[in-house]
């Protein structure tokens, strides 16, 4: 049992916060950087504009995006295009 | 006597709050993510631009949906791009 | 003497409320539900836009039409787009 | 001296208000109805958007009309495409 | 020296007041009316959407236009895309 | 050292308000025209969409502009499009 | 370990406030030229739309970028279209 998102949208798993400390790229500190957010993609729609795919991690805004639960997990569904970085 | 949706439009028969806790895909525990809906779809409208069909397993939000009983039954019509992803 | 709609309008005789408990199709029970209505399609215009005809029951939304009295009976204008489903 | 409507255009000249109880087609008795009008078309714009011609009767809500007083009598000019419809 | 406005603007000298009510075309009377008012057109922008030409008495409305004064005279520049009429 | 504006932007150095009234092109005297300005085009864009070139005279709105300091005198980056005119 | 940014964003290290004085480019000196900040290219994603390239000098307003800490500096990541000026 899968989640498939449709068009151009993508299922991201968020990294917890505790998570966020340790790699060293991101350290949110102020109000405005509370709504920057890491996560993997877990799932990408059909649509040709996804470059993205599974295993990628991005950094996105907690902004626009749906928040679900998948088999208690925390998962959030987005527009590729509101995607601001791939991390390498 | 049935409810045709006209366009780009689908008509979906929402599952139960009850019912949502059982297939372990979604528990909302949120305000945050009390808008998100699980439901199946009873009826397309005649767009190309629809590749769901009758009996697909959908998640979509409680917005922008229009809510009507068809013979006692709560279901709601809606723009199938709105709809966020398909349950496999 | 008629009112023939102009572009992707169409004129429609709404039912009155008392007649929607009929059918068994749709009981509006809440706020929410009280602004869909059900109508029947009395002239269209000349778009090609427009698949519904003369006679056509349908669904639509109290809003972003036009009311008016044709002999003494409320009938409204819409764009055809806004039209939700057809009932067949 | 005549006014030439730009583009989209045209001119039309309303019906008085106590002229509108008379043919039987459109009375008003609510607040929401009293934003329709009906009026006979004046001169018209050049674009090939333009279906209607000089003496056509239509109905269009009063809004997004500008009003002017041509030899006295009020005059509104509008977008063709915010006509409702034609009276025949 | 000269005002040359640029793409899709007109540059228009607007009638005084006083000589509103001269012509018979048109008497403001209302609050409503305010807005519109009369002016000859001085210059005209390079754009192949103005069919308009210097000396051409036109109306508009009294917004979204930019005031000016020439060598101590008022005028107004704006897109000739919302002038509303020529008179002829 | 100097500012290269991106795409369809330019650099401008506005005249200082003490030098408006010498050339008799333009003399504000109400709140309304305040926000119009002349300057002198010091750069200009990549974008084929600009017609204007270095020491043109220009007047624009002081909206949708930004300020910056070049040197310590003051000037200001905007779109090509919101120009209003071109003094000849 | 690196930021890519996606379509057509870029990666900005945005020069801290006390080397803005140095260059004598730029001096805020109001309220109003407070949001424009300056800065150093880093990355940029794939769009063919993005000339400016790593190392590039650029000036943007503080507005519709997002803030992140990448090994513990402050980066900003805004869509190229939103810069304004190239120094060089």
């Amino acid at each position: 049992m899968m989640i498939k998102p449709l068009k151009d949208r993508v299922l991201i798993k968020p990294k917890e916060l505790e998570e966020k400390t340790e790699g060293g790229i991101y350290v949110p500190d102020s109000a405005r950087e509370d709504k920057l957010q890491e996560g993997e993609i877990v799932a990408v729609g059909e649509s040709s504009e996804i470059t993205l795919k599974q295993g990628d991690r991005v950094l996105f805004e907690d902004v626009d995006c749906t928040e679900m639960k998948v088999n208690g997990e925390r998962h959030v569904i987005m527009n590729v295009k509101d995607i601001l970085a791939k991390i390498e």
